[in-house]
C-alpha cells in the first residue's frame, strides 16, 4: 500500500485541505473504524455522529460538514467522487505478472501483447487479439476472434464467446458470459427451430461487467454497450440491444431484445424492460419495475408495488381484480346522484 | 461460409421462388444493410420502408409484400422459419476437430465417442457416455455418470453435475449449470438440516440452455425437461420440476419446485411460478407476472404493472393499501343511495 | 451405500419404531415407487392415497398417520426432518479422495491441509488457508487469502475472489461467485468513477450458497452471512449486506447495499429487498414481493400480484392510472350523499 500526504491527496481529489499538508495516510476506513495514520469519510448526514469521535488522521467531507471536523479534512463539493478517487490512490493493486501462465492454452494465431497477463487455464481461441495491459485472470475462456483493448480486465472465471469485443478498460467480473447465443426461435408447427445468432456483443472502453451477467451477440447486427456502461450482477442483455453512454444498471435487472435505451440513464435492480423499446436519455427506472412501453421523455419510472402485511395484501390485492367494475360503479352512483340532484332541483 | 443458389434454397425453405432460381448467395443481412450477394429478410411490418432500396441479392418474405419486393425473393407463408433454415445453411459452423484436448482431464472409465469432442481443460467424470459427435468446449465439467447423447452441445464453460442425462441435439451455453441440488430443507427447532437430493436432471432431445441458466436435480425422482425444451438465459428451474415438450422460456423466469408445465407453453421474461402447480398446455404467462395458482386452461396470464411517471405512481400506488376500504365504501354508497331512492320511490 | 436396520435409523432420526427393528434398509424412495429394501416417508397428506399400496419396507410418517400405515413405520412428530436425517446416512457420499489433483495450480504460499481434496484444474492464490476435509471440486479459483474451515466443499466451478472467507461446512455450488466487487460508482459531471471495492465476504459455518449466486464484497467493511444462512440459486447479496443466523432465501431474490437481515427469515422467490434497510428476526418475505422500507416487526410481508387471465387484467390494471382519481370521487360521492341527506334531514 503506498503512503500519501494530505497535500498529494488534495491534488488528486480536487478537495480544499484543512489542516497538516504534511500528515500522511496509509488506508481508507469509516468513520468509526479508522485509526491514526487512515482517511476517513462522510457522505451521509446518518454518519454525522460518527465525525466528532473519529480517531483517522482526516476525513473527507462536504463543506457543511467541514466546522465539525475535529482532524484534517479535505472539503470537497462530491465528497463520494473524491472518496473514490483517494481510495483508488491508496489501494491500487499490484498488476498481474505479464505474459502467458504455463498452462493456459493460447491458439498459435492469437496476438497477445508482451505486457498483457493470461492466467492459469485459461483457453484463448483462434485470431484473438489481446492488447497491452490486459489482464485474464484464471480459468477464463476467450473464443475465436474476441479482440480486448488495452487494459482491460478480466477477473476471473469469465467466457467471452467468438467475435465479443470490448474496448480499452473494461472490467469483467467472474461468472459473466458475453456473446452467448440471443433467443431467437421460429416456430414451425409447434417446433421450434433456432435462428441462427451471427452478430456480435461490442463494447465500448471503461464498460464495467458484474459477476454472472450476461449479454448476448446480435442476431444479425451487433448487441452495442457504449462507453462507461457500468452492469451490476446477474444482469440479462439480449440480442441486439444497445445501451447508451455512462448508462447504470443494478442487479438482476433484464433487457428484451432490440431495445434502445439512452445515455445516462439508471435501472433499479430487478426492473424488466421490453422488448423493441426506446428510453430517452436521462430515463430513471425504479427497482422491480416493469417497462413495457418506450419511454420518450426523461425522468423516474416506477411501478414497483411496495410489500405490506400479508393479511392487508390478502384483503386489498383481491380487488385487483374488481378494479374495473369498481370503476364502473363509482361511475353510475356518479350519474345516479347527478340525476337525482337534478330531480331534486328542477321540479320542486 | 457455403455459397447457394437460391433454388436451393427454396427447396431448403420450403418457400416459393420468385425471379433468378441461379442466383448465388453466401450470407444473410439486414434489409438495410445487405450487398449484393446477401440474402436479406423482411418479418416485420416496421422494416417494409427498406425493401424498396435493399440492395440484397435476394428476400425472404411473406406472400402479401411480394409485389413490392425490388429483386429476387423467396415467398414463405412462415419468413421467419424460412430465415431460420437459410440463416442456418449459409452460416454452417465448422464442427470441433474430434478427439480430446491434451488439457483435458477424463476419467478412465468415461466412455467416449471417437468422434465427439472434448476442449481444453475440461474434467470428465467417471462412468460418463458420451455419444457421437458431441462437441464440449473449453472449460466445461461433466460430473460422474452423466450421460451425453449425439451431436449434443456445451459451448464453454458450463457444468453437469452427478448423474445428468442429455438428449440428443442439445445445447448449453456457457455458465449454465445443471444438476446442483435442490434447495430442500427440513427446519429442526430454528435450524435448517439438508435434505438429501438424489434424484438427476434428464433432458429431451433438442433442448437449449442458456447462459447461467440453472437447472436443480430432483430431491428423489428426476426435473425433466421433455423434447424441445428452450429455455434463455439465467432462468431457475427447481428441483422435480416438469416440462413439457417445445415449452419456450424467456430470462430470469423461475420455477419453485415439483411445478409442472406443460406442453407449447411459453413464459415471458422474469416470469415466477411457484411451487406444486399444474400449468396446463397451451399456457401463456407475460413478463414479470406471478402464477400463485394452478393454470389449467390454455390462454395468457398478466399481472405485470406497467412503470408510469414516478409522481403518478406516488399517488396511485398510496391506495393499494386502501383498496378494500376503497370497494367497502363505494358499496355503502350504493347501498344508501337506494335507501334513498325507496325513500323518494315509496312515501311520496 | 450403506445398509442400516431399522433399529438405527430410529436412533438416528429419532423417531419411534413400529415394527420389526431387525429389518433393513439401503436406500430412500418416495412411497408410490419404493421397492422392499427402501424405505420411503410420508410428509404431506396429498400422498396419503399412496401408503395403502406401498410396497417400501419402512415408512417416515407423522403420529396422525402411523395407525395407516401396512408396514413398518418410523413414527416421528417432524417426519421432514426425520426423512433429511435418515437419507443422509443411507446417501452418504463417497469423499473425495484427499490430496492436489495434478493439473490444480496452487501457489506456493498456500497452506493446504493434508486431508483437503484439490480438484482438476482449480487455481488456489497465495496465502490460502484451506481446513481439513475441505473439498474443492474441479474447475474451481480460489483468489489470494482466501480462508476455508473444515469440511468445506466448493462443488465445482465456483469462484472465491480474494479475502474470502467461509466457516466450516460451507457448501458452494457450481457457478457461485464470492467476493467480486460491489457495484459503487461515484458521478463525476456524468461519468461513473468505480469507488475501490476493499471489504471481504465472510460466511460463517453451515452456510449453503446456490449455483449461479453472487454475493458481493464489501466496499469497505465485510458482507457478512452468519451460522446456517441458506441461499438457492441465482442470487445477488449486495455489498455490505448482513444475513443473520439460520435465515433462508429462495433462488432469484435480490438485496441491494447495507441491508441487514435478521435471523431466522424466510425470503421467498425473485423478492427483491431494497438497499440500507432493517428487517427484524423472524421477518417472512413472499415471492415476486418488493420491500422498500424497514421491517421491524416479525410476520409476513407480501406485495406479490397474482396473474389473472389478460383479458381481466387488462380491464382491471389500466385503472391502476386512475386509483387516487377514483378515490376522489369516492370522497366527493359521500360528502354528497352526506351534504343531501343534510338537506333532506333538517329543512324538511
Amino acid at each position: 500500500m503506498p503512503d500519501l500526504s494530505l497535500e498529494t491527496l488534495a491534488e488528486l481529489t480536487g478537495a480544499e485541505l484543512q489542516g497538516d499538508s504534511a500528515c500522511r495516510v496509509s488506508q481508507v476506513a469509516s468513520l468509526d473504524e479508522a485509526q491514526p495514520g487512515q482517511l476517513a469519510f462522510l457522505v451521509s448526514k446518518r454518519f454525522v455522529p460518527y465525525l466528532e469521535t473519529t480517531r483517522a488522521s482526516a476525513v473527507i467531507l462536504s463543506p457543511e460538514h467541514a466546522a465539525l471536523c475535529p482532524t484534517n479534512a479535505l472539503v470537497s463539493d462530491n465528497p463520494q467522487l473524491a472518496y473514490a478517487l483517494a481510495a483508488a490512490a491508496l489501494s491500487a493493486r499490484a498488476p498481474a505478472p505479464p505474459g502467458v501462465h504455463e498452462t493456459a492454452v493460447v491458439d498459435a494465431t492469437a496476438e497477445i501483447a508482451p505486457s498483457a497477463s493470461i492466467g492459469a487455464h485459461c483457453v484463448i481461441g483462434a485470431h484473438c487479439v489481446i492488447a497491452d495491459d490486459v489482464e485474464i485472470g484464471p480459468n477464463c475462456v476467450v473464443g475465436e476472434g474476441c479482440v480486448i483493448g488495452a487494459g482491460s480486465r478480466l477477473v476471473a472465471s469469465a467466457t467471452l464467446c467468438a467475435g465479443t469485443r470490448l474496448g480499452r478498460r473494461c472490467l469483467i467480473h467472474p461468472g459473466a458470459v458475453l456473446g452467448a447465443d440471443g433467443f431467437g426461435l421460429a416456430n414451425d408447427k409447434g417446433r421450434w427451430v433456432k435462428i441462427p445468432q451471427l452478430g456480435r456483443v461490442v463494447l465500448g472502453n471503461d464498460v464495467e461487467v458484474g459477476a454472472c451477467t450476461t449479454i448476448d451477440r446480435g442476431a444479425l447486427k451487433d448487441t452495442v454497450l457504449h462507453d462507461g456502461v457500468k452492469l451490476d450482477n446477474q444482469i440479462q442483455v439480449a440480442h441486439n440491444v444497445e445501451i447508451g453512454e455512462n448508462t447504470a444498471m443494478a442487479a438482476h435487472v433484464g433487457i428484451a431484445g432490440s431495445t434502445r435505451i439512452g445515455s445516462g440513464c439508471t435501472v433499479a435492480g430487478a426492473a424488466g424492460i421490453a422488448g423493441h423499446l426506446e428510453l430517452a436519455d436521462g430515463v430513471h427506472v425504479s427497482g422491480l419495475t416493469a417497462v413495457s412501453r418506450s419511454l420518450r421523455k426523461p425522468g423516474l419510472y416506477t411501478s414497483t408495488v411496495p410489500a405490506m402485511p400479508h393479511d392487508q395484501w390478502g384483503r386489498n390485492f383481491a380487488r385487483l381484480r374488481q378494479l374495473d367494475d369498481l370503476y364502473r360503479r363509482v361511475r353510475a352512483l356518479e350519474k345516479a346522484l347527478q340525476e337525482k340532484n337534478g330531480d331534486v332541483d328542477s321540479p320542486q
